[in-house]
């Protein structure tokens, strides 16, 4: 049975075939399944440029904006027919921590305490070096975005759950398309137009260890697996992989939660799928909390998606009216807890609740978000009742309890202090007492996934062999792990893809050409 | 910038360079980073077996049983010194639901019931295909292990926390080394000794993508990591990983839950280690739930490792006794709760926690666990005291309250409920109200990690590509992931280990010859 052959390192098999310089390896440094097709490190490719920035949401268009004005040759790819990716479905608030608006508005603040309620939010999971980096940068990120992007923000402050204070910055339109549009504008400037319609296929990583292109499907028509033309373009200096989160993955989400089945919904865009995520694991990337997957708890069963009823149960309710079990007419969470909290409250309770507001909160809800409050109303996700006792009957809610907990409330925003839920109040905080009343009902759906690949503080992807950087191989948001946590806090998203698509952008501007 | 030439599939590769079985493919089918000397299918093997089987706890040992028996040949790899892993240092508890014990003490049990236990301390994130096989397998495998391999069990069922009635066996010494010394003197009449001092270093996995064998370090002196020398054994049918869990890695286990730094105990043997789990992502297997890790409840500070005090802590005071914060007096969870909401409960109240029972209490667990017990107080893990009020004064605990904790305990052990915390209250339940009283401190330590590699219900790894088998690999024990979703039932890994060890060890030897 023992074969007494002396074993050979692979030097000696370098030597004997001529080595990795003359294109041939030995058989064994091989090692993924039976399709004889798949991707080689070609011998010619077809386009070169430095950087190849993968995706084109926040995190991959502000990578390609700081390489590109380093100096670097740069091409964005995106697999959708439009780019944007969530960014651009996103809400468009971005958190900062020291802003220049809290100062006028007499809010204390601080970068410590952002950070403290990501670790609070995130259950400390959270990596804190990349955590306090984006709770650090906070106010940079966001004063870049307006002073360099041109980004146009509301002059008010709004408050997520889970915040200590109103620390918010709405877009003008409430949308992340503020921020990407200006994103590509300033791009298209300076040369830079994303491809679209271009899948990653491989990730090419060579013999020693870099990653040095990839093989992508030009023409590729999501979610066609095998459409499009194969082509391969080298990357001299780096990869940047930003290609978001798998919350409409079924097969991958249910892998790492299985109870996120395909009969549940999201927020996300079709496209938010994970191959690209698996390729990099294929790769050599380490794995990070893939199992914490966050449910938005805003979600609306009268619309698909993401949809508007976010604004009206966050602004108008979770800040000035209430959330409510109709089934107890009594309220089960704090409106301003994290999202996990808040989510899983919902579920617990057995998913029957609503979120309203009178008529002085739907007030405040207009004059933030103008049109949106018409489009929700039209859509039918968000109703008018003339009376307290019209909306209970409408969601078979029990009246006398329903206005023991307004009458508890208000009681609280008299005194200064919810006593009931321990919700921070705001300045301008009323009673709820004026009719009509307005409401919508709630459902958690997929929102954000926290999990991906393991990164540094420089945005390097880091080996699962040895936890060092990948040569040539830079991550940038939702498709790492570790700055949220177990749970995100509520506009931090954007402010992690922000932060570290513009380190990964920078240092892969400055990193080694290879070739 | 654009390189005109032609893209080159690997196909054309082939043609040019001979293909891969004439030794030789492309240079870019590699992908490891940069150590020249990396495992490569080697040209000579030094040693040839069907099958390899990496580990020799519960889950390795099975594996080779069955692999054997089915007519393979077959090696067991084991990088420590002895053979065992953490399964010969485990508490030796198995559950069985159906059992004949349980027939003989009017015990309404079932599989089902077993399985729902097993998702509720899983918070459904279990692989519920995986834990019902292991449920509705759990009285043959535990009868396999008294009729097959002559494993010797106590006469008398116990109950962990978060079990819903008691249905576990417990080997007569209170040790998985029963189990263990019995798999070992098995293997050993069909001619099968595990190798000690042999490290995992690389899964060989081919261009076809098959798993062909392994490249391993004989000599090694853990944890020297290039201790050694190398050398590449052949499995011409498959490799089955059964390497255990990463309670002691604190790289791996602090990049998926950084709460756990090396600050913190762990009850696992110093072998328990990630690099063979790092390996097997690195050819491709798929990451799941990594970051859910157990913390044992039961463990003393007062001990290093496991240590003696989960039996008391267990048996003595969570089924007769009580779990008490001395800070309060007050009870602060319920003492049979899973380990999860047991080990929160600790952190949560601020680490001041003792369990507790009177003479009664002590006496059955004398009863059960005879010398152990005598050991635990020469120890000094368990203390004596004349009186509750000797007791209390020990840990500055006020007496008030906790006179008044055992008394509504006592209230509902006379009642038949436990109307404070809810408590499954034993058959032989009685007030504890007899001195002495025995007592010890609680401290929870890393215990088990859930996640790990993804398999189906064959025990075979799945393809971080597209979720299908990779050929060639097995794997099996607490190495893979899913079975016990983010909080493992107590008594249920030896379950997982010896019901998956055995299924990879069949499925392994009636796998296909390669070569």
């Amino acid at each position: 049975m023992k074969e007494k052959a002396k074993a050979v390192s692979r030097r000696d098999f370098l030597k004997v075939t001529g080595g990795a310089a003359a294109g041939i390896a030995v058989t064994g440094m091989a090692w993924r399944p039976g399709e004889a097709e798949a991707a080689a490190m070609p011998k010619k490719w077809n386009e070169t440029f430095d950087i190849v920035v993968v995706g084109s949401g926040f995190a991959g268009l502000a990578a390609a904006y700081e390489a590109k004005k380093a100096g670097a040759s740069v091409v964005v790819l995106e697999k959708m027919r439009t780019p944007g990716g969530n960014s651009i479905i996103n809400g468009g608030v971005v958190s900062a921590a020291g802003s220049p608006m809290e100062a006028r508005d007499g809010i204390k603040d601080s970068p410590e305490l952002l950070l403290k309620d990501m670790l609070t939010a995130g259950l400390n999971l959270n990596h804190i070096e990349l955590a306090r980096l984006v709770a650090y940068e906070s106010n940079n990120t966001v004063q870049w975005t307006i002073n360099e992007l041109g980004v146009k923000y509301k002059d008010s402050l709004s408050q997520e759950g889970g915040h200590s204070v109103p620390r918010m910055y709405s877009t003008y339109n409430q949308s992340g398309s503020a921020i990407v549009t200006q994103q590509l504008e300033k791009l298209k400037e300076i040369g830079v137009v994303p491809r679209t319609q271009v899948l990653l296929k491989r990730l090419l990583r060579d013999t020693d260890g870099r990653v040095k292109g990839v093989e992508i499907r030009e023409k590729y028509v999501f979610p066609k697996e095998n459409s499009g033309a194969t082509k391969f373009i080298k990357a001299k200096k780096a990869v940047i992989l930003a290609t978001g989160g798998f919350g409409n993955d079924i097969a991958l989400r249910t892998i790492q939660d299985p109870r996120l089945t395909a009969g549940l919904e999201s927020t996300n865009h079709p496209g938010a799928t994970g191959e690209a995520l698996r390729e990099a694991f294929r790769i050599g990337c380490t794995p990070v909390q893939l199992s914490w997957i966050q449910l938005g708890p805003w979600g609306s069963p009268d619309e698909k998606g993401m949809g508007l009823n976010p604004f009206f149960a966050q602004l108008c309710c979770a800040m000035y009216g209430l959330w409510v079990d109709t089934q107890t007419g009594k309220r089960f969470v704090n409106e301003l807890a994290d999202r996990k909290i808040r989510a899983d409250a919902i579920i617990r309770v057995g998913n029957k609740c609503i979120a309203f507001t009178d008529a002085n909160g739907f007030a405040i809800g207009q004059k933030m978000l103008g049109d949106i409050m018409a489009k929700i109303m039209e859509r039918g996700v968000v109703k008018r009742y003339d009376s307290l006792e019209a909306m209970a009957a409408a969601y078979n809610c029990p009246i006398a309890p329903l206005r023991e907990s307004i009458a508890n409330f208000n009681k609280g925003v008299a005194s200064g202090k919810d006593e009931e839920w321990g919700r921070y109040l705001q300045k301008n905080q009323r009673a709820i007492d004026t009719a009509p009343y307005y409401a919508s009902r709630l459902m958690p759906k997929v929102h954000h996934t926290m999990g991906g690949v393991n990164i540094n503080v420089e945005a390097q992807a880091l080996n699962v062999e040895d936890d060092k950087p990948i040569p040539g191989l830079y991550c940038a948001g939702e498709v790492t792990g570790g700055v949220h946590g177990a749970v995100r806090l509520g506009s931090c998203a954007t402010l992690d893809c922000l932060t570290f698509g513009r380190i990964a952008g920078r240092n892969a501007a400055r990193d080694k050409t290879w070739g």
